[in-house]
């Protein structure tokens, strides 16, 4: 039986795998200017849950965004008439809309009250990712944070100084999906782990070359993470233990598909 | 704190979660006519894995495919001029292509050497999920199972006479994703659960009624599995303990837009 050839499995093939994802609930509310390390770590001794090496953070963005002050209130948006009008016709609030077309750098496509754009990072979701759940029932609404590798490169290195360790951090939102219903979370800023798993150099068990094998295991890791981390329960965090990632600096803009070889813009 | 009135919470958020998942190494290939839960249920002995109550096995479609004998010789596949041309021009084998085309039911899209189509079942995906990798070396392509759900509830009724437990089935494969890069696992065949959680009717922490909340929590759970099912380790199967399912028949069919309301056809 041929195995893989010249070169060595990736890490996480080399032994059998059991993953272990425990959710981090927050006692209380995420205020702008908190650190999210200290909360996590706060809340994380409290149940007794201990960050380990090889652990990966997973953080829902809303609390990022919120830290980061990406937070508007909705009652300070000034709707475009284009904005006002399309709302109008769906029944949705021109704010919200107004505000994602803001969030856009193109509009991807706008059909039967849906708005999926383009955001200024580059993911194309509903309403530029601009949300009004979880945060005062309605007043306000949450934008993706600026910059969430940037974000997450920054909780990385507040949990190496509380902790000594090196934890990678993945920052998820809810997105929907052309073709299936429902949403999934999907990794919009990753640091300390590459987002992609590249087989195509290796073999399988039967000594064929893999081919169209990159596997996007931040969007993996962060739709376990979504099994945990609830829309009602107050778990915006969740470890990830033993999985054993590819290190690497690691961008969520790894994940975005080049237009020019994407079929469905 | 307004916390979701009236309704009793989704089973998942009542308690604070933790999720373990457990890969199920095979031994030996998977021959035509064998028994799944058989070779699952001997290969978990051995690894002293026990399934229990409130289990959900995740299986990718390939062992499913090989046992219910959904493989074809390529050299017994005779290609149309029509796929001669398309993969001579990208250098692709024509006879995989002639599968894929079988195996569909529209082409989504054809372009730059990529063939998306819809399957018979209603999937859309490159190829119709038409496969050479781990099979036998590039001589055979594997096939989706012909009715995933049916697979998914034949292994169930098997899981349940052999273990006295009710355990839901997932069936996977790896599906690429507009606008990503990277493939990521996708429940293909269910049996014993809801595939998506509604929240819908909930309200979060602040008392704002959840509206865009169905979350593809077959998806997710397909995700977490694909972080142990290695695509060179020999584990096509896990144990994904600790998820609050959603009871219920359900149907891969329940993840599937319908194409009246997709706005990527």
């Amino acid at each position: 039986m041929a195995r893989t050839r010249g070169k060595q499995k990736p890490a996480s093939d080399r032994d059998l795998a059991k993953l272990l994802v425990i959710a981090i609930p927050l006692a209380d509310e995420i205020q702008p200017g908190d650190s999210i390390a200290t909360k996590l770590l706060q809340a994380a001794r409290k149940r007794r849950i201990t960050f380990c090496a090889g652990d990966v953070l997973v953080v829902k963005h809303k609390i990022v965004s919120k830290v980061e002050g990406r937070v508007v209130d909705l009652d300070s948006v000034k709707p475009s008439e284009e904005s006002i009008a399309w709302a109008k016709q769906y029944g949705l609030d021109a704010r919200v809309i107004e505000l994602a077309l803001r969030e856009s750098r193109a509009v991807i496509r706008r059909r039967n009250g849906v708005l999926i754009t383009e955001t200024h990072h580059g993911f194309i979701c509903a309403n530029s990712g601009v949300d009004v759940s979880n945060v005062d029932g309605g007043h306000h609404a949450v934008l993706l944070p600026e910059d969430p590798d940037r974000s997450a490169a920054r909780l990385k290195r507040a949990l190496k100084k509380a902790t000594g360790l090196t934890i990678p951090v993945i920052i998820t939102d809810s997105f929907g999906r052309p073709w299936r219903e429902g949403l999934t979370e999907f990794a919009i800023g990753i640091a300390g782990m590459k987002p992609l798993r590249d087989y195509r150099s290796w073999r399988d068990p039967h000594g064929y070359k893999l081919k169209a094998s990159v596997e996007a295991v931040a969007d993996e890791l962060a739709c376990a993470a979504g099994l945990v981390c609830g829309k009602l329960n107050r778990a915006p965090a969740c470890i990830i233990r033993g999985f054993r990632y590819d290190r690497g600096a690691g961008s969520a803009r790894q994940l975005l598909r080049a237009p020019a070889t994407d079929l469905f813009r």
